[in-house]
């Protein structure tokens, strides 16, 4: 087997570094869930993590590991979404100027959010640039640090504390499920699941039409899809990352795949059940245990509710009709 | 100073029945709500309380106290809200037959949540029927007992164990900043919090054009108003309660005033910033807090989240215009 670009120790390490920094967030169960779903299900709620997902323990660990050069001169990153919050509230506690690169199209309150937290917004027009050199670009004239979203092992290891404190405060899980994107999640979690108890299954969710990894695991290479247009906006990516790959190949037993309507029903369920907001990316795990899509003997799951900062028109668009 | 319907001791009483049967709510807190509110606030999430608010408590409480032939008879309730879904839940656990009256006018998201407790819903005509006499009439033909929404000691002792339970989880409060509809909440809260630290200060709150208590506090005496229009569909009641009434004006400092424009800002703020569902009542103290009505000596707060029952099309409706 190829090694793998963490280790338990670097979650470890990565949680010693978020300690007292990021929140450590709270596990909620349900009858209702338990019942509906025919399992005992515990939801590790990231959307109450600093940032509003899981987001930040990701960049704080990589950029607190900056030396002191590197932090004067600062870090970009491109993100619409929650990665864009996250480097940009680290970098503010860690007095860090940040950059973030994003769309022309990215909603307002998602600029101000990543606005509210220090950083520099640059834009760019999403038809015509790409963003990945529009960022390097920027780095390479100033002299900053990328912090990419999810091929790094900084951030897979902080994100990897997700699972590292869920397992500590619930010592008998079967089974692990996981939203997956471009795997920094996923990869994380597995590593630190999988080293501190080997029996545990993880269980990958994309949503139809963005399942990059689904097939790529299929194939044994890393498949590149078009950009899926999923109602999962933090899972839109069109293909795993080549650190992220060889863990999911190595440790994750199944990616699972959900319709998008599932996940809004997963969601209404979180917001009228479970009193919990969350994000559709956040309701993807809980689609897939309510969907009955996991073996049967996985009695009893962890399941990850990775953020949740939900655009309020969507939330006010899931009760039309 | 005439003596009060319950005591201490009935709260711990309370407590002890409840115990592995009522969840123990957690407690949030949020850097960005200290800044914005200058203080330290705690919020007892009530929203996680089975039934989805506190009201659970004290139902259980009361019909856990009935003898086997009163059991077997059944209880009666009249409410609209989460007075209904409270008593419906805690008479299926109990095995006790329910009858909740509810008036025609009732979302149907209500009927529902109380028929799925396994309650009989009979429904009458808000207009001309007096709902308490519909109650106790179908109380006396089937030798039911009434289980009323506040004026009764075992509903207000077993509310209080949301107190008891804030001040086991965080041992600092200057102070309780809690909703008044009725009376039994904050009556219940004020009972347990006195009783343990009674150096705390507890203040109530109430919204514009739905001030019964403000108005009797000031004139001494019960004071009966229009049935109020406000937001807070929790609170709408019109007097407060013969038993409710000396507990609030012997333990409470000051009953404060909200419009329903800051309750919803607050339910916005708890929403988009706190990650938690909760119902326009769950946000009057919030709503409070933020708008820098407590003293300013007052620096660590407890503020009792109620509960979480908010129409979908009402959370629809915040984001409109």
């Amino acid at each position: 087997m190829p090694s793998l670009a963490i280790s338990l120790d670097d979650v470890r390490d990565a949680a010693e570094r978020l300690r007292g920094v990021a929140n450590r967030t709270p596990v909620h169960t349900s009858r209702t869930l338990n019942m509906l779903s025919g399992r005992e299900v515990w939801l590790k709620c990231e959307n109450f993590q600093r940032g509003g997902s899981f987001k930040f323990r990701g960049a704080y660990n990589a950029i607190s590991r900056l030396g002191p050069a590197q932090r004067a001169r600062g870090v970009v990153a491109f993100s619409s979404g929650n990665h864009a919050q996250g480097v940009a509230l680290a970098a503010q506690l860690l007095g860090v100027p940040a950059v973030i690169c994003m769309p022309d199209d990215a909603p307002p309150v998602k600029l101000a959010a990543t606005r509210g937290y220090g950083a520099e917004v640059q834009i760019f027009e999403r038809a015509t640039v790409d963003r990945d050199s529009f960022a390097r670009a920027i780095a390479e004239e100033r002299g900053m640090t990328v912090i990419p979203p999810y091929d790094h092992p900084q951030i897979i290891a902080g994100q990897g504390t997700v699972a590292l404190e869920l397992l500590e405060q619930v010592d008998v899980l079967d089974a692990l499920v996981i939203p997956v994107g471009g795997g920094g999640l996923i990869g994380g979690c597995a590593v630190a699941a999988k080293g501190l108890r080997p029996e545990i299954r993880i269980f990958g969710v994309e949503t139809e039409g963005a399942d990059d990894v689904r097939q790529s695991l299929e194939r044994g290479e890393r498949v590149t899809i078009a950009p899926p247009a999923t109602v999962a906006d933090g899972i839109r990516t069109t293909a795993p990352g080549h650190l992220t790959f060889p863990i999911i190949q190595q440790l994750v037993e199944q990616v699972l795949v959900v319709s998008d309507a599932a996940v809004l029903d997963a969601l209404r369920f979180i917001l009228l059940r479970l009193k919990l907001v969350a994000e559709p990316t956040g309701a993807v795990g809980l689609a897939a245990v309510l969907g009955g899509l996991l073996p049967p003997e996985c009695r009893r799951v962890g399941v990850v509710l990775c953020g949740g900062n939900s655009d309020p028109m969507l939330l006010a668009r899931l009760w039309e009709g």
